[in-house]
């Protein structure tokens, strides 16, 4: 359904140019507001138009939850915690209780019997008025007789909007026991009268909607009740749900209880994709869930997003024809899952094959229904409702890396790729691992969550590289937590080398995790502010493309400030006698600082450091006494291993040197 | 400033699989909402967490607007039409007046002077909750006492929250004409007692905030007023304000008081670029708005974004390494251009220069403050706060066409531009025409909006053509108005014939238009309910990237129905010997229909018609009978035109042909 757009002529010289604008008497003026723009129609605003402007969810959820019970029975914990929850969930909502009240609207009222329901009233009328505004009222009074709460009740019911009566029920002695303002001991020592449970009677609802056992059950179990209780009432939409944990991860394994039956169906599955190691890396990547809320390889739809836009825009399998309707919707769970904003998605995570091998996997145009994925013989996933779609290698590799130099170890990958690709749900059996003696330093996202709040982390930064680290990097490191701790208490560093296929004349992985580790044994990097781990990602040097991939999956793991280089996943370009940067420079930075998704990030950029002569130690490059520096490359550096000298003191430390050196010496020899 | 994302650890098994969840008994358990996932903290949501949630705008804006005056002054009148504007603005507000409150809340008073004073003291609390709430309230009660309206203002000032007093000041006798209610009647007549103005006192406001003059100023001025009013109290961000007015369109025209001091500055201005056909054509487009909200040729920061995301994302002038400060960002008034979600924007609008253009144009690394923009020796537009950088033209080629073959028409224009790019703020002196004799039939965005206002449209659809139509093309155009008008009145047609840069082989714009104009004179297209004119915008055949364009450019029109076709701006794949298509030809659609900013527009498939054998005449394909189908093609068509045959009866209307077939003859004798 569209709605037609207003057809009125508009601001025809909104001057955006150089001179000033010059502030007219009425503001409005610029804007051109005339008679047919400033809708002046009679009537008033809808309650559909009003829900348009609240919140974050669609539609109109103006209600009024009332909780009843005893004073000291919980409900203006329970009320505030859901308020709280509520606001979480972008859900807009308002509680009224005693407190605003008392002193306020109804401070011309006592507790007699009749200035009681005089105020439940009043109350009750309020309530109203903030349910049809839109909002979800939360109004915690003792309301102790069972007709004022009817009323209340109905006042709501004659203006068309929904009311739920909560009980919070705990008993006497329970409340009396709390006793938070110690009223219940004023009023058996008889210095107030009129205390409901004591000397005033409370009428239990006869057929609340809800009750609340808050005598027994913990303050967290009555919220969840509420809460189900509201999605249940359609008050709280499903989706929002996922707001109240922070960023989801998806992983992709399958559950403990099938896993058994996973295990069956992969043994009798006819039909088998053989992975080579950089899809089965990918594989690692998705079921970890460092690309979530991807729950596959893409299918056309998130391809096609991912090529064009950068990100992903739904999660939809289909990708629809204009007009044409998906009849399997509504058994397309995956848009339940919340996407309030854009997700970033810069590289295509696609699972390849030929022709021959797409004939294979269909039989009358038909997909297999279920495809088994493995590796070295061994079938570790297996993907559901497989979809097959043109790969269109050269236009993806000009896409994704602004370039179809085969000479590019990136779109050289792509260019011999499969013709086609297929996409669908995938289920990992087991974890992937390497048994390379470094599975140890392989954390998931989540187990990374809770080694870093096992640190009490108030901030994360990360450090992407695939290079081994040299004091640079490290002052670098330090200089950023410096930063952090002006604004957090225990920031901790993320020191996350990339794990998967890197190009030849790359350091291998065990070599630079055990520099790595030197590094830290050697104090450069504080052991108690650094947590080590590899990011299984594969290489791709598609530059400003590959960043932003580079950034958005360390969110999973709960990082909120990066560091990004000069040409950051750079490469030569390769048509460049001169070895010439594929990419500007500062491309990657600048692309990076502004892609949709990441806007929460914080991206620290990466300062040049050089080894300072003078001082005898890497130091931030200064432009000022630029004859003092000496810029280290890393061909420079591995010419200086391969002759078996030393660097200068002070460009690395010592054994992270030694490993490094030992490398490139055996190397040599070969 | 950037928020300590939690850090706890979440749900490890939302499995996204095929099996169905089985909802368990606490639909938050899918969430794993632990304890320490559910904030449970004791304390109330303040106002700064209620601002997020509530409106489109950022901020707590929660206050009340307190309209008093006579009855019949105009309070609830001002105050509805608000409601509706600020409604509008995405801002949360909510009204109060003696309709939802006398019959409820108020019910128990009556109008003595001591009921009257109750009477607007609850209502001051609850107008009170409400702007504590977050929303900008509105209170209209004739509150006749000063007292009472002073007593509403100290409990607001109590809590923190502004309030306004608004005078709505009319004469009695003014109040007494409009007498809407008979009040003023009945009081004469003394069948009211009590009567504001006629038994009654009204003691005006000593001094109110805003005092509106409601028996002689125009309702319209009121509102303006009170609008003004609370955008200089910062109640509403002047940002809001472009809502106001439907989706503006920014024109780059000089204002006509400043068109003769840019002439002379133009005639002073030492650097000067002389543009190509191409270039100027583009120029025309951004001056007339087509490309709005973009404000001259793009700088490095919309061309990033156009490349990498197909969108502009804001409209700030500098693209900024991270960490870098733009010192003139305050006087960036771009930024005030309302962007509320994304604005598509898939091609890049550069305007390129040489190397040795850039060295001409730069003094000491400076570019030149102001650069003439000149076409056939004359000065056409003025380009300020230039910027040059990088065109990179391989990679722009790459990332925009998905090739860089050179025999592609776009590609080989790119590829043979200028190695730079100059951005800046344009200001056009005149409206860029052609004196070809088909001016008449260009219209800017905003003269079409008038058009179709004029013709009370309540629905466009657009149809994009670089083609001859067919009767096949005027088939669908007429069945898609059949289509909208089970939901629209007065759908019109806009028949929009592309008319920039096309390549060589494409019939010629004044063929095409006389072409157009025979088919509506034949009646196969409504004269009452088509809009024919040229748009502007060159040709780049660039498929999926730039059907986007080709849709978003027409939204400033106030299209808001797309017919797309199979492979629009599609082009044989230059490196395919059999022809075959450069792009997937479903792309074009599927990625238009995807595309972010442009889910509000219609996007309607292009179904295939063929010319019907058995009916003579051109039909919808249908395949369960394709043996009476035959496909007519463009070079079919050339071929018929040629050889001076005639096509099948019924395949275009007969003048329409005619004209066609003698381009074709005279192209052939040449």
């Amino acid at each position: 359904h569209h709605n037609v757009p207003p057809l009125s002529p508009v601001s025809e010289n909104t001057q955006p140019n150089s001179r000033k604008r010059v502030r007219s008497a009425s503001i409005l003026q610029s804007y051109n507001v005339g008679a047919t723009n400033v809708t002046l129609q009679e009537h008033t605003v809808g309650r559909d138009q009003r829900a348009d402007v609240l919140g974050k969810h669609e539609g109109f959820r103006g209600c009024t939850i009332w909780f009843t019970g005893l004073s000291g029975a919980g409900k203006t914990t329970v009320s505030f915690a859901l308020e709280k929850a509520l606001t979480q969930m972008g859900i807009p909502c308002y509680g009224l209780d005693g407190d605003n009240v008392r002193h306020g609207l109804c401070q011309n009222l006592g507790f007699s019997k009749e200035d009681r329901t005089e105020n439940i009233r009043r109350v009750a009328e309020v309530s109203k008025l903030f349910a049809d505004a839109g909002m979800v009222t939360l109004s915690s009074f003792i309301s102790p007789f069972r007709c004022d709460r009817d009323s209340a009740r109905e006042i709501h019911k004659t203006s068309g909007l929904p009311f739920f009566e909560v009980y919070v029920d705990a008993p006497l002695e329970v409340c009396e026991s709390r006793d938070p303002k110690d009223l219940y001991k004023k009023a058996r020592k008889g210095q107030v009268q009129g205390m409901t449970g004591i000397d005033s009677v409370y009428e239990p609802p006869a057929a609340a909607d809800l009750v609340l056992h808050s005598g027994k059950d913990s303050k967290e179990d009555c919220i969840k009740a509420v809460i189900d209780f509201l999605v249940e009432k359609g008050v709280i939409p499903e989706k929002a749900l996922s707001s109240l944990s922070s960023s989801p991860v998806r992983q992709l394994f399958v559950a403990p209880s099938s896993r058994l039956s996973l295990e069956r169906e992969l043994r009798e599955v006819k039909h088998e994709i053989e992975l080579d190691i950089v899809e089965l890396q990918w594989l690692q990547v998705l079921s970890e869930g460092w690309a979530s809320p991807l729950y596959g390889f893409m299918r056309e739809r998130q391809y096609l997003q991912s090529l064009h836009f950068g990100q992903l825009l739904d999660l939809k399998r289909k990708c629809l024809f204009p007009g044409e309707v998906d009849s399997n919707e509504e058994d397309d769970d995956h848009s339940q899952f919340n996407m309030d904003g854009p997700i970033n998605q810069s590289v295509p995570i696609v699972l390849t094959i030929t022709k021959e091998k797409k004939e294979s996997l269909t039989t009358d145009g038909c997909v297999a229904p279920v495809i088994s994925l493995s590796y070295g013989g061994k079938r570790v996933a297996i993907l559901r409702r497989g979809e097959i779609f043109e790969h269109r290698r050269t236009e993806r590799a000009a896409r994704q890396f602004g370039s179809i130099d085969e000479r590019h170890p990136g779109v050289a990958q792509v260019l011999h790729s499969g013709e086609f690709c297929v996409g669908g749900d995938i289920e990992v059996v087991d974890r992937i691992t390497y048994g390379d003696g470094l599975d140890g330093v392989r954390y998931t996202p989540i187990e990374l969550r809770r080694i870093l709040a096992e640190k009490e982390a108030d901030a994360v930064f990360v450090f992407q590289l695939r290079n081994p680290i040299h004091n640079g990097h490290a002052l670098l490191m330090r200089e950023t937590r410096a930063k952090l701790l002006e604004k957090y208490r225990n920031p901790i560093l993320l020191l996350h080398p990339l794990g998967g296929w890197t190009k030849d004349d790359d350091v291998p992985l065990d070599v630079r995790i055990r520099q790595h580790k030197a590094v830290i044994e050697e104090g450069l990097l504080g052991a108690d502010w650094t947590v080590l781990s590899i990011f299984p990602s594969p290489m791709m040097y598609a530059g400003p493309t590959e960043v932003q991939w580079h950034a958005r999956a360390r969110l999973a793991a709960g990082v909120h400030t990066y560091i990004v280089g000069r040409d950051p996943a750079g490469i030569a370009d390769p048509a460049s006698e001169s070895g010439e940067a594929l990419y500007e420079v500062e491309h990657g930075a600048k692309v990076l600082s502004m892609a949709p998704g990441l806007s929460h990030l914080n991206v620290i950029p990466f300062r040049v450091a050089a080894y300072d002569k003078k001082a005898c130690e890497m130091a931030m490059f200064d432009s000022s006494r630029k004859e003092d520096f000496e810029f280290i490359s890393g061909t420079a550096m591995r010419g200086l291993a391969r002759e078996g000298l030393t660097p200068p003191n002070g460009f690395m430390a010592e054994k992270a040197w030694t490993i490094l050196a030992d490398y490139y010496r055996e190397k040599n020899n070969q």
